[in-house]
């Protein structure tokens, strides 16, 4: 059965091919409880690969005072540093000139940075204005650039904010295009705390677009905190974004928001593409194999439907 | 942050008012382990009317030895029925003619007859080919449109089958045209096993709409065994379907389907259609609480995303 489904049905108006961008090493462990072995880590990133990811965010190069669950950056990223060669790419993130200069030594030849939508949250996570924050990532984008990295730049609470309620989409577009014009390639938009629905997404990739920014430069990242992470991915994909991030078995969370329980599972995700005759060549049964053995690892079930479905059929046959 | 978020956002190409078909009291009770006490179901079906749900499947006049969890048909059916005098609708499920007979006797205005898509689901669910199944319905669909009745015909399997696999959409289309064609007010299309994904949903609606079948004749009845639930739902409603089934808290499954776990949640279909800025009169607050009630009532959490986030709020402030 496993095979067979879902059946492969077409819809129009979609890409033919969707890369995801694997969060579930970084944004996933980071807000797991306790440490999970750099081993582990290490298995985890390879097994990825082999499941057919091919990016991967690997670790995040923050203070260990504020991640300590990602402390092993420095040990965890030569570790899997090989995976480059057979065409995996391996991101970071760096939350400044010193994390990237730690990036760099390492020979990352990717990296993120972490920006806020709302004022509330760049208080709360960086202890900053926006204007700030993107004061300070300036310098930094401007050396990895200079250094040959290609840069991602996350946006948190795109759609919403727990201190602030809704988030205008204006406000979110315009803080987007400033992280854009630093000289990011790429913008991923942030659902944080799950509170998207897809009119919201098809209005702020709309503001997106309607500025001048291609899609082609913007990914989406959605939080199924309300359940909605996947029929705001099918409005984004309906808009023409091709660049979807996604947490292996759903692992993570924010832990500067309570409210946000669980990033989009990418086998959740796979299966709906797989669906839709969407290429992004992920094998979900060796991907799903690798978030049960992950979930062994972290002593508790994914909370992927998906997971949760292929491995019981799994057991049963 | 509960009244201010989701942020009400239109999409274009959709419906104002969706009517939501709620299917906790009989099809999530149906499928929990262990019996709820009848006053316990009339409670409950008394606070989903109070949260504003206007459709609430009560109950099934199947046999007891089928389904023991709702023994209590006749017990509980004339506890609700003043619910009626308010407007409120009440269908109840009716196997074959015996079911029908009790259900007239209680003064049900609207009832279900529950068909499959395949000859597998046909055989394991109602011991009948797919022929028979419809033979059987089609004096009980004639007797209750004569006693002026509003009948809705279920179609199971439509989407895929755990023996068959994946179902041809010309062969679901067929038996549902001749659901509707016994007389049937309303086809329903179920996805038991949770296998649909959006370009399948739109291909199916496609072919009824082609051989004639108007989509206001048609609601979706999505699971969310992998998480596709919502995705499929917003592809119905871009397509013009306007009723959409769903279980407050999630309760239930098919006992029948060891896979199919979990119907969609009334919670977060609710979420999704507040956002979207789409009517459906139901206050999601006073439902939360209803489906966390419930929970308690059934000593387990409530499988549904937004019940856990929203409830999980209310505890913190």
């Amino acid at each position: 059965m496993t095979t067979a489904l879902p059946m492969n049905v077409p819809m129009s108006g979609l890409p033919e091919r969707v890369r995801i961008h694997e969060v579930g090493p970084r944004d996933g462990l980071q807000n797991e409880k306790g440490t999970v072995p750099v081993e582990v880590k290490a298995e985890f990133i390879e097994r990825l690969a082999a499941a057919g990811l091919t990016t991967i965010e690997a670790t995040s190069f923050v203070h260990p005072k504020w991640v300590p669950q990602l402390a092993d950056a420095e040990e965890l990223f030569p570790r899997v540093a090989a995976l480059a060669s057979s065409g995996v790419r391996l991101p970071v993130l760096v939350p400044n000139d010193r994390g990237l200069e730690r990036a760099l030594a390492l020979g990352a030849t990717e990296v993120a940075v972490f920006g806020s939508a709302t004022e509330s949250f760049a208080k709360a996570n960086l202890n900053r204005t926006v204007d700030e924050a993107l004061a300070m990532f300036a310098p930094v984008v401007a050396r990895a650039k200079d250094a040959g990295l290609r840069v991602r730049g996350y946006l948190s609470m795109c759609f919403g904010d727990p201190w602030e309620g809704s988030v205008p989409v204006e406000q979110a577009a315009a803080v987007g295009r400033r992280l854009l014009d630093l000289g990011c390639d790429e913008l991923s938009l942030g659902d944080t705390i799950g509170a998207a629905t897809p009119g919201h997404v098809t209005a702020l990739l709309d503001a997106l677009t309607g500025g001048g920014t291609p899609l082609q430069r913007v990914a989406v990242h959605f939080h199924d905190t309300y359940g909605q992470a996947l029929s705001n991915t099918l409005a984004a994909l309906q808009r023409g974004v091709t660049t979807v991030d996604a947490s292996a078995g759903g692992l993570g969370g924010c832990p500067y928001a309570k409210s946000a329980t669980g990033n989009l599972a990418t086998e959740d995700l796979v299966w709906m593409l797989n669906g839709l005759g969407i290429d992004t060549g992920v094998d979900i049964g060796r991907l799903t194999a690798t978030s049960v053995w992950m979930a062994g690892q972290l002593g508790r079930p994914s909370p992927s439907r998906t997971v949760r479905a292929l491995s019981h059929q799994e057991q049963q046959s």
